[in-house]
């Protein structure tokens, strides 16, 4: 199996473009990131994406995304994992590359969540949790993490606004990322005083509907020297893949506040890439409600249970902190086009590792861990980069 | 990098099943699958889906399906490439495998097009079109097809009826499968009299909307062994994969009657398995309408161009003539569940070289070529098989 590493990037603004079609988006990220890689052409494209289907009535995506940016011919395909639909796309352009099967790949994250026309995207985004025994019955999804959190705050005796300290540093750092969505830095006040959208999740414990779109160029690491001699910035070494699911209906899981597919993928991502929790330079989670975020620290081993908030209330996640989280703004504040947020993640964590995170840059950041869950925890990927 | 083959596989029958949900659909296949090959577990599921996020409401279905079928925990995705998806899940499980990320990876194929419920399912096969430069003017899924047939008979001279041996072929082997959604033959005259859909295409060009899920389990082939000793049924070598894409829209492709993405995917798979016209003793190809058999045959270098439609006016096409077609009864008559179709022509090319297809054997058959298409020839997938 080859060793696959990252030569170039690239990123659409996120936020509401409602003068960009979805292929527009695509194209903006895709031809910055062979750009940036310096190549004109690609061997196969895989494009992450959850909501094409339902609410531009587009399927036969990557297709249609391949032939936007100049890539007519090339095989191609859309991979959907619900919001770990991003995720999911690098790892079928890893095991492309891995494979040999092909030598440059790019994979790319899209969403169009906004602007869209006769369409409902709260019921969009509910496909991703059960339509037979959720969805029916109608709660939405941020219903569903709603009654996670509330379980969460009556089980662990947790005050409401334990959460802020993830919603602050989402906010500052966005403040700090050109492309995020919301480049405001929020105080313990804003979020105290945010409307609630499902009790006890308000306005600023949950990531907004929006549009946008990431790539990358992947390539097998022994020929990466090729793309990045003279360039500005190094290749990034994929160390490490990692995916595992759970059931998506909560009411059918073993622990309704614990995980499983966290801990089994990061557990077995860091014995792929041979490091333990100390070598993470920083964690880019899937921050798409705060609840998720301490619930993720918890199942990856960083927080005990029921202690996650405690990280984020005692400040550890800033870009100098002991474990930075959502170093460019994370789903709050970047902004969470769902199928898109997985490609983002790394394209961010690219930065971080080559020096190219300004403001937000983690000190020395060598090994960076990024985490994409799908539904309430039902799909997800772990990936750990390094340099 | 690993050879791969497949040493299960599993059906379920194609119809309006209306006493059966998607994942129930794909259970029934799945669960056969792994029958088949002695496996309770697996490491990952691949499911080729078009429509769930159009039609029934339910994205992030390759986790759904995983947990449904007992696979909680394991890899999953979904992929999507319209009616190509089927053979699109395929070649993801065999990267899968042949990188070696995975051992024991399924491949599904799952849509469920009928007794849904406020949807519009000719407005779901559109999106395999171009949203914003085809089906928002109101043209749908077949009267593409049409316009492409149309085209055909005038530029050739063809007349009407000339299409008619496809869908006599298929429907006579799809009588003996019963498994087949019309398990009718047909006449001449049948075809003549059949209402017209979108001029020039009549019912009996058309294959139908209806629900279905097909199965395989793939492993390395230095594995096979190990599932088929003492097994009523070999392993089947996959000896070539390939993909190629084009215009999605019609009227941006160089030439509406040549479909170039299957030049490209036959040439590269014949030069991957080492093989030439003469060797392939069956193709299973993706005759959704006749036009598309035709032009499949031209674009393949089976048949010259414009006399495509001449291998079926001489009956070549049967189980015993020169090259066998739709030799389970094909989209027309065995059923097209879109994003299931891909995988259908799989298991029923294993059966085939297995020697399991009954009066519709193929004497001898050693090695067989399956090709999916998604959307009007802008995704092109194919397979070759062998023992």
């Amino acid at each position: 199996m080859r060793s696959v590493s990252i030569v170039g990037i690239g990123q659409s603004p996120v936020g509401e473009l409602w003068n960009r079609s979805a292929r527009q988006i695509a194209y903006d990220a895709i031809s910055a990131a062979m750009a940036d890689a310096g190549v004109d052409n690609a061997d196969a494209l895989y494009v992450g994406n959850m909501l094409s289907g339902s609410l531009i009535d587009q399927e036969h995506l990557a297709t249609l995304v391949a032939d936007a940016c100049g890539l007519r011919g090339i095989d191609a395909a859309k991979i959907e994992a619900a919001c770990a639909s991003g995720a999911a796309a690098l790892r079928v352009g890893i095991m492309a590359v891995a494979s040999g099967f092909h030598d440059v790949v790019i994979v790319a994250g899209l969403e169009k969540m906004t602007d869209t026309v006769g369409k409902d995207t709260t019921a969009g985004l509910a496909t991703a949790a059960d339509a037979e025994t959720e969805a029916l019955h109608g709660v939405s999804f941020v219903g569903l993490n709603a009654l996670i959190m509330q379980r969460y705050m009556y089980e662990y005796k947790v005050p409401l606004d334990a959460f802020a300290g993830f919603s602050i540093n989402a906010h500052r750092n966005g403040a700090n990322n050109p492309n995020a969505m919301f480049q405001s830095p929020i105080t313990l006040d804003t979020y105290v005083r945010a409307p609630v959208i499902a009790t006890p999740i308000n306005m600023m414990d949950s990531s907004p509907v929006c549009d946008g779109a990431a790539a990358l160029v992947l390539v097998p690491t022994e020929h990466a020297h090729r793309y990045t001699t003279g360039h500005h910035r190094g290749a990034v070494q994929i160390l490490a893949s990692a995916a595992a699911t759970d059931s998506i209906a909560v009411h059918d899981r073993r622990d309704p506040l614990f995980l499983q597919a966290a801990e089994t993928s990061s557990r077995k991502a860091m014995a792929q890439a041979g490091v333990g929790h100390e070598a993470i330079d920083f964690f880019e989670l899937h921050d798409a409600f705060t609840i998720m975020a301490a619930l993720s620290l918890e199942a990856c081993g960083f927080a005990r249970r029921g202690e996650g908030w405690r990280h984020a209330y005692e400040d550890a996640i800033g870009p100098t902190g002991q474990l930075p989280l959502s170093t460019m703004g994370g789903l709050k504040s970047r902004g969470h086009p769902v199928g898109a947020t997985g490609v983002y993640q790394i394209v961010e964590s690219v930065l971080q590792l080559t020096g190219g995170a300004g403001a937000n840059q983690v000190p020395g950041a060598r090994i960076g861990m990024a985490q994409n869950i799908g539904g309430s925890g039902a799909t997800i990927l772990t990936h750990i980069l390094g340099v």
